[in-house]
Order: structure tokens, then C-alpha cells, then sequence
């Protein structure tokens, strides 16, 4: 199944429309006096994100012979808390960036209190959607908590906010290769690998289908930030909707910074195909494998 | 059993240290190169918070008949969600408090972007923590997601957060008795709600219970906030370890500036009352009895 097949892009069409509804149903409405907070939180959330996670999780629980239904819950939890990070990146005491997506980030729009409660509250309300997938979804009661504990493990201190610290440390000053390293694994990887790991869970599978997921994740993770680099460098702004250059700028140690441009295209190159590899023993490996192509070739 | 006889403190104290011990266990202490962010953690949690919400959930747990070991989870967890919840309400977007206990406030210690993530840190570390509570306390699997339910429902946007909310767009303007009630219930009350009724849910009390069990909760709630608002106006700075008077200078509506300070007195008489009398169904209330009367009549 190739990137650019139709079958490819129905079914991502279909992932992403089943996630992008299931939120919209999970984002409270009710004229509630705490209204300021809800709608910050919806700005975000629909603020036009390329929905990856929650797809690799649908993706990897049908690849495992699960039902992408039952895994709906986890993917929506993951894109939520991918919503929070941003919120909470952007604001003026971490990277103070304005703009997100090509619109003004949440504290810009909402104020700052506003857009702190509505990351706290997003990171919340991904765990109270993973805590209903059986009665919501009928997921198993063990699948689920196995998912929970996935998620808040690689979205904590030993994940993605182990990696937003590394980061802020090593800002204005120059880090060795390793730092760098586990710094993404962590800042972006982790919640990459939640993504699929959840999906691997809804599936019920065992625990070595499960490693054999998290290398994937890892090795697409690391390709997905080296382009990540690459686009701060080569990005056409209006495309990324954020200011390009800004690695430069805030002095952050890049792949670019450490290796330059064409290494670091040939480095995100052969994570891509280490990440493929991992994939080699499952057989119904076609969408992912074209999604993993479509990630690296990727202009936003 | 009375507030101040030798079986009740023996019992509290047991339990302040059972949940102390715990959630020295629970803290990473790796030497990590995010280290930064879990000394703030750490800092925050061990600040002599005087641990009201894990002795609810956990003694809760006991008066249905359940084992409180089984509820220990839980009980962190709500405690996890306290601390993370005091660092972003101190930060300077927020209430800006330099002070807390007695000590500088977590970013004034730390710096602000790690105050920010050690509080998304412990949010998060709450929900990994019930999650492993069948394998760390043998507690039953639907036991721990209906918790873990509970908790998010009430620490999010339609609990805690959304008092927080309200808190925030009523500064520096009146507000009614209405709305005052609504924000307390939710951002004092919500959280007490949760660990009582965690410590249900771990006892695997029926819905009835659950709903009585939130009755009290809720006027324990109110009367707990109501005293802090006393306290605000007649407290020793001191024994607070806050400066005094903060919700006159910030203007804000407080059960003193609606009813002075007798008639509050005497609603909160009541609504310990109330809360006492929710537990009279309950055949081993003695301690929870001794317990509310305690926090009516504290100093800090």
C-alpha cells in the first residue's frame, strides 16, 4: 500500500475523521460558568493538528488484529495531552512563542491563566477518556489500565516532560550529541511510542509485540524530529505556520547545529528505514509502513 | 472517638505516615538529567501539607469495610493532584504567591518553566500511580478505574479546574452568593470529593454508598473553605505560613466580605453539621466524626 494509494489515503481519511469527531463529542459544551477555560481548550484541540498519534494508535491495534474501535478512547487521550504540551510550550515562561499552527497560541488568544488551566485541563480530561473505554467503547477493563499506565509513564517525568526539561536546560548553551538524543527520545518519541504502545494494548497484545512496537516508535520518533530540525531550516513558513529559524535564534542545540543539513537527511533517513525494519515481522505492516514514508517526506 | 483522645491520633498518625512513606517511594530519585524538575517535585510534596485528602480516601475506605492499604494509591494520587495544583495556582499568571507554608513557592525556588512542569509532572505521576495500584496493592482492576474515573472527573474542568476558572474571572469584581458557592464546591470541594470517594470505590461501595459518601464530602468541603476564608482574616501568619488578608488585598469575594465574619462562623458550624449528619448511616464513623470536627476547629 503506497503513500500516495487511494486505499492509503481513505483509510487515513477515515482514522482521522473518527478522531476528529470523538473529540469534538469529548470537549464539554454546556453553558457552563467555566466557559473561558472550554473554549481555550477546543481553540486548541482543533487548531488543525496533523492527528498522527491518535492514527498510529487506531493503526497499530488493527495491525495487531484488534478493533481500531476499542482503541478510539487511547487515541483521543494521546492527541489531548499532545494538545496540552503545545499549550504549555508556547507560554511565555517556556519557549514564548506567539504563534502555532499558523494562529495565535492559546495564551495570545485567551490570556495566560486561561491557557495554563486549559493544558492542566486537557492532560486531565485525557485520563478520564482513557478510564471510560469500556463503557464508552467496550474495551476490556486490563487493556485499559495497562493503556493508562503507558500513557501517564511516557507522558511524565521519565517521558515527554523529562524532555521538555532536558530542553529548557540545555537552551543558550551548546550539548553533546547523547543529550540531544535522549532529549528527543524523550520530548518527542515518548508520546509517539505511547501512541502506538496504547494501540498495541487495546490489542491485547503480549508483552514482546510490544517492544517490537516501542523500537518502531522509537526509531520513527528520532526520524520525526530530525525533519522536525530540517523544517525549522528549509520550511516555508506559511506551510509550517510557525516562524521558521527559531532554533537558530533561541541558540538550541539542533541536529543541524551538530551534524548539518545533508547528514541529517541521510540520519532521518536511516531511522525511517530502521523504523520499517522493526515492522518487518507483522504481516499486515501496508499502511504503516506508508505512513512511516509519508512522515519523513512530510512540509509541515 | 473524640478529636483528641490517644486512638485517634495513633490512627492519623499512622495514616499521615503510611501516605508519607508512600509517596517518598513514589518521587523518582534517579539521578536523571531531568533532575531539576523532580527536586521541585519532591520540594512541593514534602512541603508539611497536612495530608486531609489521603487520610479521607484511605479512612473511607476503612468505614465501608474495605482495606485501606488497597485505597494507598488513591490516596497519593489525590495528594499528587493537591501539590500540582497549589504550584500553578502560586505562579505569577495566577494568584502570584511568593509564600507557601512557610517556605518560598515552588517557582520562586525553582524558577518558573520548572515550576510549570514539576506541576504537570505530579498531574500526571497521579494517574500513573492508581493505574499500578493492582500490581503495587493487589487492589481489584474495576476498582482502580472507577477511581481513577472519579478522579479525573473532579480534578478537571467540571471540579477543580473549573473552580480555579471561576476563582480567576471573578477577581477584582463582586460576585453573588451563588457563584462564590459554585466556585468553592468545585475548587475546595471537588478534590475532598474525589478522595472520599476513592476510598469508596476501593472498598467497593454501591453507588448508594458512593452518593452518600459524596453528600459528606461536599459539605466538608464547604466547611473547610469557609474556615480557610476565616482564617484568612483572624489566622496567624505565622501558623499559616501565608501572609494573612490576601483575599481582601486581591479583592476578592469571600464568604467574609458576603455574610462577616459571625455568620460565617455559624455556616460553617452548620455545614459541619450537615457533613456529620450525611455519616450517621454509617456503622464505624467514629474517626470520620472526630476528623471533621478537627478541621473545623483548626488553626492552619
Amino acid at each position: 500500500m503506497g503513500g500516495n494509494s487511494m486505499e492509503f489515503q481513505d483509510q487515513l481519511n477515515e482514522y482521522i475523521q473518527l478522531v476528529d469527531r470523538e473529540l469534538e463529542r469529548l470537549l464539554p459544551d454546556e453553558d457552563i460558568l467555566q466557559k473561558s477555560v472550554v473554549d481555550a481548550m477546543r481553540y486548541s484541540v482543533t487548531a488543525g493538528g496533523k492527528r498522527i498519534r491518535p492514527v498510529l494508535t487506531l493503526e497499530v491495534c488493527r495491525m495487531l488484529g484488534g478493533d481500531p474501535h476499542k482503541a478510539l478512547p487511547f487515541a483521543c487521550a494521546v492527541e489531548l495531552i499532545h494538545s496540552y504540551s503545545l499549550i504549555h510550550d508556547d507560554l511565555p515562561c517556556m519557549d514564548d512563542d506567539a504563534m502555532r499552527r499558523g494562529k495565535p497560541s492559546c495564551h495570545i488568544a485567551f490570556g495566560e491563566s486561561t491557557a495554563l488551566l486549559a493544558g492542566d485541563a486537557l492532560l486531565t480530561l485525557a485520563f478520564e477518556t482513557a478510564s471510560h473505554a469500556p463503557q464508552t467503547h467496550g474495551t476490556g477493563c486490563e487493556e485499559t489500565l495497562r493503556a493508562i499506565s503507558i500513557l501517564s509513564r511516557l507522558a511524565g517525568v521519565h517521558g515527554m516532560i523529562g524532555g521538555q526539561v532536558i530542553d529548557l536546560e540545555s537552551e543558550g548553551r551548546g550539548i553533546e550529541y547523547p543529550v540531544l538524543h535522549q532529549m528527543h527520545l524523550l520530548k518527542t518519541g515518548a508520546l509517539i511510542k505511547a501512541a502506538c504502545q496504547m494501540g498495541a494494548a487495546a490489542a491485547g497484545a503480549q508483552e514482546e509485540d510490544l517492544d517490537k512496537i516501542g523500537e518502531y516508535a522509537d526509531a520513527l520518533g528520532l526520524a520525526f524530529q530530525i525533519c522536525d530540525d530540517i523544517l525549522d531550516v528549509v520550511g516555508d513558513e506559511a506551510q509550517l505556520g510557525k516562524p521558521v529559524g527559531s532554533d537558530k535564534q533561541q541558540q538550541k542545540t539542533s541536529f543541524i547545529t551538530l551534524f548539518g543539513l545533508e547528514e541529517s537527511r541521510s540520519n532521518a533517513q536511516m531511522m525511517t528505514t530502521l523504523a520499517k525494519e522493526s515492522l518487518a515481522s507483522f504481516e499486515h505492516n501496508g499502511f504503516l509502513l506508508a505512513l512511516t514514508d509519508l512522515l519523513l517526506n512530510r512540509n509541515k
